[in-house]
């Protein structure tokens, strides 16, 4: 490289660390007037949110909380989940937020597992973080958020949130990592099996997610977002920090059960929300057949699982402008997007929701995506057909897993994240997952995928919820056994099922067993496969 | 900062330089397909233009073209323009572009301080180049572009374009930076006094100001982008980096006079284009009284000038939704934004589009703005009268000045970088030019901003184009003396212009003297004070 052009370095004015902290500091003065909250009474203006999260930030480190400390937090989608999103980056700690849905064995191996210093937590889990503290066998101090407006238990004798905020100076000014690189937060993945791993994102990452996601989905800054990912989930998909990029105006419900969210639809006039297909089919089940579409359309962001195709169609006749995206813990979330393609307009509806149900192409901040088999290297021909694991690189992947170097390095290997997630590459280089790795079924040689399967089966008007797992046989290996949840006020038998699928499947592919009842999720609307085989090999 | 967060380093998974190629790279797949440029004839794809540039850089490459070496260009807003800002630095070279419109005098001096290693282009600039060289006393390598569809000299018997992107391999892959703070581009300033300065671009820079300028414009898959913005003059304002981040539709005049806008807004359906003032002024002069509004409104920057509020007026008029923005070539072009405000709808025409000609609020992606005594370092007070100069910083501000260490440390003092531009701070953070500080008008103690009172003379009639500069006079030190061009079958005479700017104006501030005749200006529609203030020395 020319010495003249090298000679030119880094200085102050120039090289400012990406970090979200400065969209907010932007909004502060930029948006400072407009409304940035409305939670049932309260209304909060951008510059009233960043004014509470400078002073929030102040109050903990005068409190002692020193850079690179672990803050964890359970709360459900309220304000002060979105306002410790900044606060506690600002402080020079690291946000680790809890999914609220989990037990307390779990709570307390992720609070000793982060090295957790402070625990800022919503009353409604006094009683699950009494039990995690027992199992720890030590406990940590809380900060209590006294929710007034849900049915939440009082406060304690422990510090609340607002009494916090106030030890802080109200005047403290921003603070922003002194390396882009800097950890800003901690979501441990949801451990599908085994224990979770604790991902680390980086300031950079999340400054880079904010922008990407404001370009491609797109949101403007007379977007009206409805909060319903929870932020406890790769913190919110990134949304808390795209959304101070642009001054948006964030509706919150606490709990997004279908009546609340179409009520915010119909009083705030939601222009963007994301959710897992769970939520598009609570929706769908809601609605009132005579309802008009919503108008204009609301941009949806879909993932967590492939969205059946039959909930992609329906939620378009509704005014859900749905587009499917994918994602882990460890890319921050959403980093493929199944971007409408002009030929599609031609298909029929039907034709159109398969072409939907694909996780598409890169987000523009993702450097780029591959379809290989992780042993050899090699990318797997853009056939269609042939399966390989989903490898990505680029910005928004995590720093690594926290106090896991072993798990790190396997992730990393040969520099691509590998997502061990099974798919196939389409022609027009859209990717389309088959399973995840662990969950393909092999049977006399041939794979399966289970996403396949219960894409048929959710055609069937009986079938609430269905999933597919493996179950050992005698002659095949392994054959797919179905478990089926069945709509209110349907019925099916077994046969019924079976021959239903046969129609549309190889013979191959047709469940062998069917089990009807409830089907187990977690928080975050995944269906519980280990739950479900643990179930299948006793049945 | 804690230790096991810090432990995990940068992999070549979740690290990649930021560069602008990353965005063509994404284009080529992802919208492939899809029309990148109309020029006449030409219809190329994303997947075309990709593969052009992935060609031609190995073509420089296989040249002997180096890493950090400079390329020089000089070129019009055609396809070609366009391909040299992903080719050049896809090569690891620096684009130099030069100013289409610049005597071969100042062109020498480029060339030679560039240290240019090869010129690009078009015939149109051969006798130019000739001249240049002569001055300069040396040749250099030149390849020429041959525009069929002008009105352009023959190729001579050196290397055309064409001819040069076949000798690259059509197989080559996407190279990016080592480095994002590596080199992109080099941009020499107008130079309104003095030698002309070489502001170098990064490649970190001109990512995010690609999505920065995106997210807040904002443009989507769907823009349809007239190419109007000389691309020699900040690459553009960065836009070809945009436009492949969203694989937008991008149309080609070559010369953008009046007829040839109106027939690409008419014919390809345009949704965007940025232009200086003077660009907007030729819209409404050649629009017939009778056409309707432009429907959909076409989403347009201005920036280059202060617009005068009647430009905004008329602009918006015509189905133009105009938003100015402010920047130099040392900040990659515009940084911040006049934002629309909600209490502006209440406001008279008039009153809305002096608000709308203020510069505005930072960009997303710029950190901070101030408006402060540079050699006290104080901000000025919010109260939209004290005169300070505005400074900035943030990522998309320049490495520095090309073998220029003092300018670069005085332009970059205390940490921030100095705009030379004399400005306010209103109570809502808008900032507003009053006047480059060499151009602000003392007389009798008090300061005249001459873009206010030229803003005045605007309002009148008779006046098609207006500058203010200062002459001296023997009691006040210096008064506003008057440049007009008179509007075609208009007529004025100095006192009625002067009895015009006392109705709206302090006395202090009205023109002693008017001259009327042409008014010289730069390529790039800025009117040169320096000529006229020689002039108005001679009066």
């Amino acid at each position: 490289m020319q010495k003249h052009y090298e000679a030119l370095g880094k200085a102050a004015a120039n090289y400012v660390p990406l970090s979200p902290i400065s969209f907010l500091k932007r909004a502060e003065t930029v948006y400072g007037d407009r409304t940035a909250f409305i939670y049932g009474e309260i209304h909060r203006t951008w510059a009233q949110v960043a004014g509470r999260c400078r002073r929030f930030a102040d109050a903990l480190k005068q409190h002692g909380i020193a850079a690179g400390d672990t803050v964890s937090v359970i709360v459900p989608n309220i304000p002060e989940m979105f306002e410790l999103h900044f606060s506690v980056p600002v402080s020079g700690a690291v946000l680790n937020t809890i999914n609220t849905r989990l037990e307390a064995e779990t709570v307390a191996y992720i609070l000793d597992h982060a090295d957790t210093k402070l625990i800022i937590a919503d009353t409604v889990f006094s009683d699950l973080l009494r039990n995690a503290f027992d199992i720890l066998g030590r406990d940590i101090e809380v900060i209590e958020i006294v929710d007034d407006q849900a049915d939440t238990p009082p406060g304690s004798d422990r510090t609340d949130y607002e009494s916090f905020l106030l030890t802080g100076d109200a005047d403290a000014t921003w603070h922003l990592p002194d390396d882009e690189w800097q950890a800003i937060s901690l979501n441990y993945t949801s451990g599908t099996s085994g224990r979770p791993k604790g991902v680390v994102y980086h300031h950079r990452g999340g400054y880079l997610m904010a922008l990407g996601t404001v370009v491609t989905w797109p949101m403007t800054e007379h977007t009206v977002y409805l909060s319903i990912v929870p932020m406890f989930h790769c913190n919110g998909w990134n949304h808390p920090w795209a959304l101070a990029s642009i001054g948006a105006k964030i509706i919150y419900t606490r709990d997004p059960v279908p009546e609340r969210i179409w009520d915010a639809i119909q009083h705030h006039k939601v222009t963007h929300f994301g959710g897992a297909p769970i939520v598009l089919q609570m929706l769908i089940e809601s609605a009132k057949d005579a309802e008009e579409p919503v108008s204009p359309p609301i941009k949806v962001f879909t993932a967590g699982a492939p969205p059946p195709p039959a909930i992609l169609q329906k939620s378009q006749a509704m005014g859900l402008d749905v587009m499917q995206v994918y994602g882990l813990t460890e890319t921050f979330g959403h980093i493929t997007e199944c971007l409408w393609r002009d030929e599609w307009a031609d298909l029929s509806a039907d034709e159109q929701a398969q072409m939907q149900s694909m996780q598409g192409v890169g987000f523009p901040i993702l450097e780029q995506v591959r379809v290989a088999d992780k042993s050899t290297g090699q990318d797997v021909p853009r056939d269609g057909v042939t399966q390989g694991e989903i490898a990505v690189r680029g910005n928004p992947i995590m720093k690594g897993y926290y106090k896991d170097a072993a798990a790190t390095d396997d992730a990393f290997k040969d520099g691509w994240f590998w997502t061990g997630d099974a798919a196939v590459m389409h022609d027009n280089t859209y990717v389309q997952i088959r399973d995840r790795l662990k969950d393909v079924i092999i049977s006399g040689g041939e794979n399966i995928s289970s996403i396949e399967v219960e894409g048929v089966l959710y055609r069937h008007a009986a079938v609430q919820a269905a999933a597919i797992v493996a179950i050992p046989h005698d002659r095949w290996g392994e054959v797919p056994c179905a478990f089926i949840e069945l709509r209110e006020g349907h019925d099916a038998t077994e046969a019924e099922i079976i021959n239903f699928c046969k129609k549309h499947l190889a013979g191959f592919k047709t469940p062998k067993k069917v089990v009807f009842g409830d089907i187990p999720k977690t928080s975050t609307g995944k269906i519980q496969k280990y739950v479900l085989r643990d179930r299948a090999s006793k049945v």
